[in-house]
């Protein structure tokens, strides 16, 4: 593989064990598995979803949606409504199942003065995230929503929606499993009260590091992770993940080595990985890790060597006094990204280990 | 103005007042002034400075010095030559004064062995920010690497070039006049070593904090600042600028409110004005400050409003609850960045307060 400038390489093996390990999971517990694009924002990764059976997915903008409606009927902008985009709304809504997050009653109010066309809508449940969302609790607001919904031809209640990304703080497998089992009792107690009434009420439930880890989905209806797609040194931390199931890492030129501090200068900078971290006792903050180099593709971390800092185009490597020698300029690093949705939303495409480019939105 | 998702708002009156601050600085001292680039990444952002007599500029890749090569003659990439894109140097040098920048034997011996036409090369100094360039008192590497220039017909010695970026982490224009005042001294120091064997030695420094603070350039021929053109909060908070200065804000849709917690939540996230940080006693870490709306354009900064937290499309609002009652969804709140650069890279435009659209690389 030719590598000049930073590059997005793609382990396409990963990325399908990945996709097929969440896809048997959903299937085994009989829920319908509604991908997150966000994270890859590519028609061509999206058809390996639709290739093994995937029928609907999940984006976080209507410009995601305009951009996956070439190829997907059934879309939910996981994203509270932006009445702002009435037009967009009303031009995509004419063409695909299109299916809206509402957690207040002027956006449902509204939208039901301005659709001209069938779509659907999730109630958005705060299951203790505490960044969008309705507190369960406050049935009076989730009636009046239903309330104003009804008598409209163009608006269907589809159910209630949530996203446990409070799983994100979660450093190990139990603590995500706790936090799982209580928004399922959460949605469940929605379901409940509201079933009669909405018999074909669905249950939505989305974190990755819940849907990675737990085996347990009684009662919900479908799932929407994105980030396992390729995973990321985040998500293994919090405990998705392993390394090795990383499918993505990026190729940095060594441009500069000073040895008088134990750094690498890479070219590869916040303009390529974004500028999410993750930080330890020992190393301090962390911006990406490196990988052993393969004949195709990589291997396995290589303890010390980490992204201490970026700038604008560079990155600042630390790499121990032992090893730097083994390291020479026009050489490149290969880096695991910290956050894989930021760090992919940046380039312009993926390349992968058989030197196929990927083009994304 | 029609706002109906996140903006990014350029006032294209403060945007000159800016450039033209730093264009009669340099005037004054009598050098010359070659902007960054990087910052704005715009081919008609660039006609403002070339209509005020600007001649020569700076970039940070060479896929922007292809980008603005279109219309400038005279540019240098200011980040550690890397030879794996030695293509692109041999396209670009052919067409351009292309300036590189050197810091290591194996990198000039290479470009000795493979360039094709004539290209410039800075040495790069370390002034003390230790991210690149050579320590000062290195004359032995500096000597090496001016011997193997030697009898290389289509390489010339174009002089010293630093960054001093270790004023960004200056809270006082007297911190950074001390920084300045230091990277002005080790500079003179080499270019009296050196003038002798090379009467045409340039000297190049470049951090914003300095150009924008310090009026004595004695003895140093270019400045090469970048941010300047737009400015941000953590230039402010340097010392570099006003906030009345900053030429960039985004407007951003409101999507939800959450007055239980004295929250707004917005369209504009972490895709829009990536994660770079600002932090404080009182508030914690902030992702940007909201400004008055005016009738056109922003005025001041609303006390205590300001982005506490991004995901990848929510921006998360601390609000005070006296004030949350002054916005409604379907209002957008303007921001102003923490790092403008980082922020004008995410977005693919600018929209002048005339509502011009303005297209960046």
């Amino acid at each position: 593989m030719k590598i000049t400038r930073p590059t997005l390489l793609l382990d396409e093996k990963k990325c399908k064990e990945n996709i097929g390990l969440v896809y048997k999971k959903a299937k085994k517990n009989n829920i319908d598995f509604r991908p997150h694009f966000k994270t890859h924002q590519s028609i061509e990764i999206g058809t390996w979803f639709k290739d093994i059976g995937v029928k609907k997915i999940c984006v976080s903008s209507l410009e995601m949606a305009k951009y996956f409606a070439k190829q997907w009927n059934d879309i939910t902008v996981a994203f509270p409504t932006n009445i702002l985009e009435i037009d967009t709304i009303n031009e995509l809504s004419e063409k695909i199942q299109l299916n809206l997050l509402i957690e207040s009653k002027e956006t449902i109010s509204f939208l039901k003065d301005h659709v001209k066309h069938k779509i659907g809508f999730f109630i958005k449940i705060d299951v203790g995230y505490n960044r969008t969302g309705i507190n369960p609790n406050d049935i009076s607001l989730i009636n009046s929503i239903l309330e104003i919904s009804k008598n409209s031809e163009n608006i269907d209640f589809n159910g209630f929606l949530a996203h446990a990304g409070h799983t994100y703080k979660c450093r190990s497998k139990n603590e995500i499993l706790a936090i799982h089992e209580k928004s399922k009792q959460i949605m469940l107690g929605l379901k409940a009260l509201y079933i009669e009434a909405y018999p074909d009420l669905t249950l939505s439930l989305g974190d990755t590091p819940s849907c990675s880890v737990s085996e347990d989905f009684s009662g919900i209806n479908e799932i929407r992770p994105g980030n396992l797609v390729f995973y990321d040194l985040t998500q293994n931390q919090i405990g998705s993940n392993s390394i090795e199931q990383i499918a993505v890492a990026m190729a940095c030129p060594i441009v500069a080595i000073h040895k008088e501090r134990n750094e690498i200068i890479t070219y590869g900078g916040s303009v390529h990985f974004s500028k999410d971290r993750l930080e330890n006792q020992a190393e301090g903050i962390i911006y990406g890790r490196a990988v052993e180099k393969k004949e195709n593709g990589w291997g396995a971390i290589i303890p010390d060597i980490y992204v201490k800092s970026l700038s604008q185009e560079h990155g600042i490597v630390s790499v121990p006094n032992s090893m730097i020698d083994n390291y020479k300029i026009g050489d490149y690093l290969m880096i695991l990204p910290v956050h894989s949705c930021l760090t992919a939303n940046l380039m312009k495409s993926y390349t992968t280990l058989e030197s196929k480019e990927i083009s994304r939105l």
